[in-house]
């Protein structure tokens, strides 16, 4: 899969060529030749003799963009200048910019919204610490918080390195639902300091949304926040991923024509992400859900649980399997990864049940190639933009912060989680429903509204 | 002074009246009798018997505004509508507001800002961690971090209520030094807390303004912040005070025709701004400088000093003062308070050198009225910006901040700060300075730019 040239990695070259009838086409066909796709060219300056021209194209990766740059410097004529990696670029300064709501022209609007006139409103508040609400940021403004320790597929690579990833969170959330998100990059791994931090930073914020935590410290830095502030916190890598694969659940069993409680489930995964989707798909109705991690099956009889997956042991696999993942796949009609890339096979869906649905949503890279795993499953989603039925947390995350914070709630139920699984699902009509269209693209105006909506409605109820 | 009515307690009343001629001026007259002043008049409706008007006036607090909606509802004809308030309605929903810097219009966009693109731009920031710096917003962002302890002159009204001032200030930085800065009011007040957290907290800043915290903690938590983070820590309340404190002085001590090294100071205040302007002052070669209390005169003598006491008396006062802070006025050239409203009288200032210099600082009721002043001193200064000389913290800390960022800086040395305080006295030529133009306008656009330049310059030597 890592074969198709990617947008994300493009690069933009400037020439310099002989002005002769056929120096850009060869240029566009020696990028081509060697599996760069042209997505743009522009010539930016020309004389009798020579042009100069911008060409932008889709690369596989920066060994890739080496060797198309190597392969241009070979040509007769042409001059190579400087290349530019337009991801680079668009992160140039960073992504976010924090600006006045309010003009400051002269002396009377300073006095407004600084001394002495803040001071009626600060008072204001002291009177009713409620009015910050309606009188400060905290009405819209929620904290990405990171310890840098889970993030992507990178792993622990620390606060700096993980900002480019909560700012670009931060851009979603404003894009998606209008939300004002301040990334907060922690410089500390502790549970407890995280906890206490994070407390400490609150009043500014009406959310927290935890973002690339790894497990298991995300579970008790969730549950103690969540005990101890006044404001909802969401820890997105569980529970958004549950909500979209709840959503992308409940329009494939339509579509195969089965039911939820009627299901075998494999899920493979008992990190943050499993853990979440598996008490989600319980909460709507789950029966016979078996969880596999990197040691197998997860059952009552396993040696060496800990007290979480001694949870799941107790609450999952009511048939008693035991043995490895490929075996329990076997009669299965769904199997959900949020997992390790390549580590199931066309051969491994083939023994499942008939019309069975493959989520593998492992990233960057799926625990099956989703084109093998279309040969013998009837609906197969991933969590990659490059195929159909992306299961991407892009679908909940924004419409769940704007619901909770137009209801100013102060916590994140499973009620809530299962009543934006449910509108997200609801977003693609049954008219529309088929293999290849169970969820909607994050484009779609309506997700945001509609998710929004049910949250909020859940959180007031 | 505060019976000059202000906009900054404007309200808007909404008014329905006969239509007939005088109607209007009826209104007007009636708000200007009761010492109010019209700002703006809107016909907003209006028919054959009737009119409806939006009438804007300053006033000069809650309890006059009152005072003059009561004698408009006694007006005969007159009914009296909504009644606003334009400070309140600027407040709504909060000064601030976070915006994506980068278009995301489609998949392309996503896949560049987003996984997986952004994966590449995390991974050259974990091979090169100063790349956080050019690729992510900690390029041009700060916190304005505040405990709530010490704000305005409202004491310790906590961190929501603190919220407005804090925003404002984040307000005043882009307007005036185009740097993204983010409101931190934390919820405690723990020495050690609040360095762990400002610490914790530190990746995504490239330097952090402390505000608005009560002394003596603030020295101890500015000490331990600048020596543990590797950004720089500017506490403004302190600092900025200083910086346009001296500026002033540099430039009034020009008009009398004196220097610092030849003139008595006397300094009125030991908090964290008297603290600060002492040892600016001392730096840029002041010898003779009388510090004053709630207390007296600090003196070596002095039974019960406080460390931080101790070390003032230890480098001032050298000829052996004692007693009060008006027997210490006799004779002095400079009187400078950052202390309490209302504390000297004309009959102090009468008491001091020929061509006597006071800057009445404490805010929002300086140490004396400044026009009580003016009959006995040449030059009169406030922290008030409905007279003369306004000696304004928004003169200083944008350009700081903006010279420190320039210059990728570290640490705030006593050079830095004396840099920036001779930049802004700098601002106004020999040939503009007079009595009361010691000290240019916050909208002069040369004040950030000098200033930022000269720190600049200093934090790179």
């Amino acid at each position: 899969m890592t074969t198709v040239p990617s947008v994300s990695s493009s690069i933009t070259i400037r020439l310099e060529v002989e002005a002769r009838p056929t120096a850009v086409s060869e240029l566009t066909t020696a990028i081509e030749e060697t599996g760069g796709i042209v997505t743009a060219l522009d010539v930016t300056a020309s004389g009798h003799e020579r042009i100069t021209v911008d060409v932008t194209c889709a690369t596989r990766g920066d060994g890739h963009a080496e060797d198309i740059v190597a392969h241009l410097k070979a040509l007769a004529g042409v001059v190579v200048g400087p290349v530019s990696d337009r991801t680079f670029l668009l992160h140039l300064g960073g992504k976010l910019r924090i600006e006045s709501k309010v003009p400051i022209r002269n002396r009377d609007d300073l006095s407004m919204i600084y001394t002495p006139g803040v001071a009626r409103v600060c008072e204001a508040i002291a009177a009713n610490p409620a009015d910050a609400r309606r009188l400060t940021i905290k009405r819209n403004t929620i904290a990405v918080v990171t310890d840098g320790t889970a993030v992507l597929g990178l792993g622990d690579i620390g606060p700096l390195a993980s900002l480019p990833v909560m700012e670009g969170k931060a851009a979603l959330f404003k894009r998606f639902a209008g939300i004002d998100a301040f990334p907060i990059a922690l410089d500390t791994t502790d549970v407890d300091q995280i906890v206490a931090t994070v407390k400490a930073i609150a009043p500014v914020f009406a959310g927290i949304n935890l973002e690339d935590i790894s497990a298991p410290r995300c579970f008790e830095i969730e549950r103690r926040l969540r005990a101890e502030l006044d404001i909802p916190v969401f820890h997105d890598d569980q529970h958004g991923t549950a909500i979209v694969a709840l959503a992308a659940l409940t329009n494939a069993l339509k579509v195969v024509g089965k039911t939820i409680a009627g299901v075998r489930i494999v899920l493979s995964g008992a990190g943050a992400a499993g853990t979440a989707v598996l008490k989600l798909l319980l909460a709507a109705g789950a029966v016979d859900v078996v969880v596999a991690d990197i040691d197998g099956v997860v059952s009552r009889g396993r040696a060496g649980l800990t007290p979480d997956l001694a949870w799941t042991a107790e609450h999952t696999n009511p048939r008693g399997v035991t043995g490895t993942l490929r075996a329990a796949m076997a009669g299965a009609d769904v199997f959900i990864g949020v997992s390790a890339p390549h580590i199931i096979s066309g051969a491994d869906v083939a023994t499942m049940a008939p019309r069975s649905i493959v989520f593998a949503m492992a990233n960057p890279e799926p625990e099956i190639d989703p084109d093998d795993a279309a040969q013998f499953a009837e609906i197969v989603g991933t969590g990659r933009s490059d195929f159909a039925n992306q299961i991407n947390n892009v679908l909940a995350f924004p419409g769940v912060f704007r619901g909770l914070l137009d209801a100013q709630s102060n916590k994140v139920t499973d009620a809530l989680l299962l009543a934006a699984a449910q509108a997200l699902a609801a977003v693609i009509s049954d008219d529309e429903l088929n293999p290849t269209y169970i969820i909607p693209s994050v484009f779609n105006p309506q997700v945001t509204t509609l998710v929004a909506a049910a949250v909020e409605a859940a959180a007031r109820a």
